[in-house]
C-alpha cells in the first residue's frame, strides 16, 4: 500500500465527505511527485536546487531586474532563506545587483549574462521533465485536467472577493 | 493578471509544449492555494502550524507510536525541523515519549489523550475547509479529477519501476 493509498484509509474511515480529502491527498500527492522529480532532476543534471531555479526564473521574467521584497512575493516555491540564495547566485557571478539612482539603500537584482545562459539551458530541461511528468494524460485529458482546476481555482477567487 | 497567468504568460511564450507547462503551473498553483488556505485557518482557529498539524496526524494513524525516523518518512509537509516540533508538542503534554525495551537509547513517541482529543478536533474542522476549498466541483468532476490525477500517478509507478 503506498503513502496516499495508507492516508487515505485512515483519514477517510470516520469522515463525512470521503471524497473531498480523497482528492485532496491525490492532488497533494501528485503535486509533490511532481515536484520530486524536478528537484532530483536539478540536482542531478545542474547540480541545483529547486529554489534556486525558481529565483532565476522569476528574475528571466524580470529582465530590468526586481527588488528584493518583489522577488520574495513572486518566489513558487517558499525558501525559507531567498537573500542566502541571492548572496551565493551574486558570489557564482549568475546574478548581480543594480544601485537604485533614486535611493542608496535600494537596489535591483537580475540575472547576468552567464545566468541567463545557465538558466536558458535549464528552462529546456525543466520543460521536458515536465512533459515526461504528465506522460500519463492524452492531451484531452491534460486540457480537461486544467479546466477541472480551472473551476477550483475560479471558486477560490470568489470567496475571497466574497 | 494573477500570478499564474503571468508566469504562464512568460514561460509558454517560448515553449514547444505550452499546454505541459501551464497544466502544471495551474496544479502548483491550486495545491498551492489550498495549503495556504489550510495553514491560515490553522493559525486563526487552532493557533497552530500545518507542520504541527501533519505530525499529529501521523500520529493519529498509528495509536502504538512511531520511532523518529519512520514519522520523519511519514510527513506530507517538509518541515525542517521535525525533532523540534515533536519536543515541543511534548512540552505541551500532546506527545509523549514511550521507551523501547530492547534499546535503551530508541524511543517511540505517540500523542497523549490530550493529543488526540485536540486533533480530533482539528481533523474535523480540516475536513471542512477541504469541503469549502473543493466546492467548485460537482461531485462528478471531483471523481472526474481524481481518476485523471491517477494516470499521472501510475504513469510515475510505472516510469519508477521501468
Amino acid at each position: 500500500m503506498d503513502l496516499e493509498a495508507r492516508l487515505e484509509d485512515a483519514s477517510t474511515s470516520h469522515s463525512a465527505h470521503p471524497q473531498e480529502l480523497r482528492l485532496w491527498l491525490r492532488m497533494l500527492t501528485c503535486t509533490q511527485l511532481i515536484e520530486k522529480f524536478v528537484r532530483t532532476q536539478l540536482r542531478k543534471e545542474f547540480g541545483t536546487t529547486l529554489p534556486r531555479f525558481d529565483l532565476m526564473s522569476q528574475l528571466e521574467r524580470s529582465p530590468v531586474g526586481l527588488k528584493m521584497n518583489e522577488l520574495s512575493r513572486r518566489m513558487m516555491v517558499t525558501s525559507g532563506n531567498i537573500t542566502g540564495i541571492a548572496d551565493q547566485l551574486t558570489a557564482e557571478g549568475l546574478v548581480e545587483r543594480v544601485p537604485l539612482a533614486d535611493d542608496r539603500r535600494a537596489f535591483l537584482i537580475r540575472l547576468t549574462k552567464a545566468g541567463r545562459a545557465q538558466f536558458a539551458l535549464m528552462a529546456k530541461a525543466h520543460e521536458q521533465w515536465i512533459v515526461d511528468a504528465l506522460a500519463g494524460l492524452s492531451e484531452s485529458q491534460s486540457k480537461q485536467l486544467h479546466t477541472l482546476m480551472g473551476h477550483i481555482k475560479q471558486q477560490f477567487k470568489q470567496a475571497q472577493a466574497a
